[in-house]
């Protein structure tokens, strides 16, 4: 949980407030914390600066891998306040070093009867076998340690969970937190980064892939329950690839949708 | 152009550097400048503290309009520099009052033969007419006024160009600089916040469709030429929508894709 240790963290600051935070290396992958993982434990202090409760809109530039099992400092900065949504920035520092350069605006997600906008357009849910019918993402052969699968319960559908099984990148397929806990809207963030790569499908064992820029939209709060995931990639050039995601809730709703900007190694 | 005008714009430069910017009033939407071309202006300042020619990720929040015909300012950051990626935050000043925050990685994408990625995956071209057979943007009735559009040229495919025409929320055609001067990387990101809201060929006149964070990804510097553009909305709620765009150059090759969530008023 992030702590504040310098500045006023109230909705008027305008310097900028510090926030030690621990990172864990029970979210790793392989050697790193997980990229999602990191946002989401900056998002916590950002939020605290905010003084809103949901992301509605997340950017991380990846600087640098974090270090598990260590401290780390998250440097906030209240850039615009506003009734609608209020943006902060956020740079997570890990030693001397800058992990992560975060923006994100901070809004409130339960203010569903404010708009009076009828229409509404949604995107309609990934079919997906049910979670019993998935392969657990701990049996993947992806040429990486996943610490971070005793914290999360990602079931993928088999047709995607066989190395470059498809003509296509993409997988779907479940995901929720291993200790039974509902995911709030920072955990979205962090389910928008915690899938295999889409890749997988396509080329096989990737290993790593670096993402260089994650942004993560926040569209509702999730019910209770697993949360539908699916990721795709249809643009890989030069080595680097965008790869789009879409989160449902367990009414099937639309809930989060995520982009990155990613290296293939 | 802009013109550094306190601290050293190196890429070891780890201090701020104020870069004074003009602001024309040529490029408005309505009463305000076109956020793209606010963005894309701030970013030529950014350029320079990034010692790197292309951006290949910018975010954009938008947090107050801005202002034509006077002058502003561009503070820059230097966060990380690397040689494949450079990240950059710009924030954007007139008056007392800050308008723009944005972060972006920059690189040079004349290095295509760098990477020892074979594999490559491509979104194919929107398939459009011939730009003779399109219709204008000038000609739509929008509900606002478009001095812009005496610096572009975009000429919309007839079947999203009628208000409230389509079942679905989609728009796409051609665009270039109203010169005749060929588009650079910076240009494809104010190509990507051009059109008319995608929104018009469902709902109609939906008159300022304010974007609250955009995101654009250069994939490739465009070929001289029109480039082909498709924006399209799937996700309407509570009165926030997410638009995603796709561009083309005039070679076919995908050149850039842009994400922004946006409110309907």
């Amino acid at each position: 949980m992030a702590r504040p240790t310098s500045g006023a963290a109230s909705a008027q600051a305008q310097a900028n407030t510090s926030f030690d935070v621990e990172i864990s290396d029970k979210w790793n992958i392989g050697e790193n914390p997980n990229g999602g993982y990191l946002t989401a434990t900056s998002l916590q202090a950002m939020r605290h600066t905010a003084g809103q409760p949901d992301p509605l809109s997340v950017t991380t530039h990846f600087l640098r891998p974090g270090s598990g099992a260590t401290g780390g400092v998250v440097e906030t900065q209240l850039i615009r306040p506003g009734r609608r949504s209020t943006t902060v920035t956020g740079q997570l520092h890990q030693g001397d070093k800058q992990r992560l350069q975060v923006v994100a605006a901070f809004g409130d997600l339960s203010a569903e009867s404010s708009s009076e906008i009828n229409h509404s357009l949604d995107l309609p849910p990934v079919d997906l076998p049910p979670p019993d019918d998935c392969v657990s993402r701990v049996g993947l052969e992806q040429g990486v340690d996943l610490p971070i699968m005793s914290r999360l319960d990602i079931r993928l559908d088999p047709k995607w969970a066989a190395a470059g099984a498809s003509d296509h990148a993409e997988v779907s397929g479940w995901i929720r937190f291993a200790d039974g806990r509902p995911a709030d809207t920072l955990g979205l963030v962090l389910f928008g980064d915690a899938f295999p790569p889409s890749l997988f499908s396509l080329l096989g064992r990737v290993g790593w892939v670096p993402t260089l820029e994650l942004t993560v939209h926040v569209r509702r709060r999730p019910e209770p329950g697993w949360i539908r995931a699916r990721f795709s990639t249809t643009d890989l050039h030069n080595g680097m690839l965008i790869e789009n995601g879409e989160l449902w809730d367990s009414t099937g709703k639309l809930v989060a949708q995520s982009r990155q900007l990613a290296l293939l190694l």
